[in-house]
């Protein structure tokens, strides 16, 4: 089998797992990494650190349609994730002992998955699971029902905004106005849909919304929670009462300007880069359709999906002998799914769709992002039919080890 | 009043609140900026990634006396000791509900106080302050009379490694053998000492000890936890199932690559460096005293205390004019205490010596990091005099904001 690329340069398709840095970022930060300063100390070092930090926020708040004091600092998506679910419900019970039901999709990222069922089985959290439906798509009929009856005991809703495995754009607008009609805040997971689509805070609604530098090309180890100011939220992590009290620990300067400085350059560039994304990604599956006929592809097509996303199902293999052997031919992307220590397990997003267990095992996400082009749409296509011809013949087991992989 | 230094070059001595990046760290950093890959991710650019977050977490143990099992990456020192005081308490009581108490001493940072604090508002612990004597060290005997009687019920105990406001050094290894001796985990806050003073996590009998990158030389942002295998502890941040299911999220592999580098340099270094600072230490605080002959030395002397550390009181004076005077003379420095709003609080650690309340108000910390020298000690000497002076004379009110400023 002949390399896509050199080892040392492969064909990166898995920008949806992380995308990488874009120079304005790599500036941001290197330059901070010449200055001292913590954003909580008095003196001038200190002043400038926070000044930075505040510039940040704004920055950051302006691209994303929120009040700068609306934008608290996390560690990453996961923490936002984390925060915005464990928190709001916390405040919400603590307000009122009877509210301990959570609304929550059946799709939702491990991140905000595993908090609701720690809730769950730890904090005495009652959960919905609310189904999706053949596109992995939450309907605004469903949540109304729910609330209709439910809506005094509930905590919050928290629905992603588009899915990390399928690329579903959800009706969030729609969703979270139906939460706020019955008064209960609504949290949602936008790591992958920011920069890939418009997201406006205080057009969408939402009470709460997570995101991660590293998904916008920003650094890992930084993201945000945007938080209404008046949404009641108990802090994780206690100390020094940084981020309105709701955050402590020292800010991560460099890391704050970093993340401010990609989410610029994306949300400036968003329309014609989406435009290109879209090019690309319906080029491979059009493609992928001619060479793979039985390929299914999961999930919405057109402005219904991520741009950058496409999502199949290839009978007969097993998802992960397929992202091994394409690895090996310099191509790299994902099952799409979490694996535990070498037994591949179903995508609980495609079985919340209707996809039989058997089927969703043999899936594949080629997510594209700023530093795609049409070459790495024709290696994917020159690799693929000897890749699926192998993937069958073999009936490989599949391998892996347990990840947070989005 | 002459400036020591030019406003874009203050001497600056504030290394406890956060101290300038090695070039070792900075280089490995955007080294990795140059890269993409999610460690999680199955794929070459994936494995890579783990690889260098695995070396990593090899290169802190071994600098650190822990196995690289043993090493949690976190988003700083503050998430470090949430995770250990929260997660043991949890899984302690999670597993017999009569385990409810915390013992702590009475000098924690916030990270720890507030996290303590928490749990027993919130979570239903119960709080045992440990006393320390009048130079801020909680005695072993005292640990073993609480544990004497509390012992069934006590969940965790939680005692700084040194304090980073007076640079109190514990009887850590003594505190932690009681400890033990009663099956009781033991935490300790290690943010301060690790790499000022030898710290082995095997040869210290801990269960848990927390450190934070940018106190080191690393980035902000970065941290880690240590943490026995057999030491149970339930996640703060659920998702993935990243470190050992323990702390989810991506893990931000610049940012550990960078605490790595950093923390070689600094343990590499270590004894000869004590010994410089502590010569700027003492030569701080025998010229202090020379030339404002009423100021106080808090804390121990010599190899009791932080080699980094002085921190002293100056009657009459509020320590937050102190500060400002000093910074508009280009000195920076702490007052070593949180401050909220405009009002200055009597920092808890000198309340807890036995200081009275008015007296601790007239506090400032200096601390001394790689970068700091003679002349930087000698600048302090020109312009404290008139400095304290002025701060006398002006009886301002103090100014502040409330902050995490270690």
């Amino acid at each position: 089998m002949t390399s896509a690329r050199s080892a040392d340069h492969p064909v990166y398709l898995d920008h949806a797992a992380t995308t990488p840095m874009v120079p304005a970022a790599v500036r941001a930060m290197t330059d901070i990494f010449s200055t001292v300063g913590n954003a909580s100390s008095l003196h001038g070092s200190g002043r400038a650190a926070r000044r930075r930090i505040e510039e940040a926020r704004e920055s950051i708040a302006a691209d994303l349609g929120a009040r700068p004091s609306e934008v608290i600092f996390t560690s990453g998506g996961t923490e936002s994730d984390n925060l915005a679910v464990k928190g709001i419900f916390w405040a919400r019970r603590d307000a009122d002992p009877g509210r301990v039901r959570i609304l929550a999709s059946a799709v939702e990222h491990h991140a905000v998955l595993d908090a609701v069922e720690w809730l769950e089985k730890h904090e005495g959290a009652q959960v919905t699971w609310l189904p999706v439906d053949e596109l992995g798509r939450v309907s605004p009929q469903a949540l109304r029902d729910e609330l209709a009856v439910h809506a005094d005991e509930t905590a919050l809703v928290t629905i992603m905004w588009a899915n990390n495995e399928i690329g579903t754009i959800m009706p969030i607008t729609e969703l979270a106005a139906v939460a706020a009609e019955f008064g209960v805040p609504m949290h949602s997971d936008a790591v992958q849909a920011v920069t890939h689509i418009p997201v406006d805070f205080a057009a969408s609604g939402l009470s709460a919304l997570s995101i991660a530098a590293h998904k916008v090309g920003g650094p890992q180890g930084v993201g945000a929670l945007l938080l209404g100011r008046q949404v009641p939220c108990v802090p994780l992590l206690h100390g020094g009462g940084h981020e309105r009290d709701l955050r402590s620990g020292t800010p991560d300067t460099a890391g704050v300007v970093g993340m401010a400085a990609a989410l610029r350059d994306a949300t400036t560039n968003l329309d014609s880069r989406a435009a290109d994304l879209s090019v690309l990604r319906d080029r491979l599956i059009e493609r992928v359709g001619e060479i793979v006929p039985d390929a299914v592809l999961n999930g919405p097509v057109g402005s219904a999906r991520l741009p950058g996303n496409a999502h199949f199902t290839f009978p007969g293999c097993e998802g992960d002998s397929l992202l091994m052997l394409l690895d090996a031919a310099g191509i790299e992307c994902s099952t799409g799914s979490a694996c535990t220590a070498g037994v591949a397990r179903p995508s609980h997003v495609l079985t919340a769709m209707g996809v039989e267990a058997a089927t969703a095992r043999g899936s594949l996400r080629f997510s594209f992002g700023h530093t795609s082009t049409v070459a790495d749409v024709d290696a994917v296509i020159a690799a693929l039919p000897q890749v699926v011809e192998r993937a069958r013949a073999a009936g490989l087991a599949g391998v892996g080890a347990r990840g947070g992989n989005r």
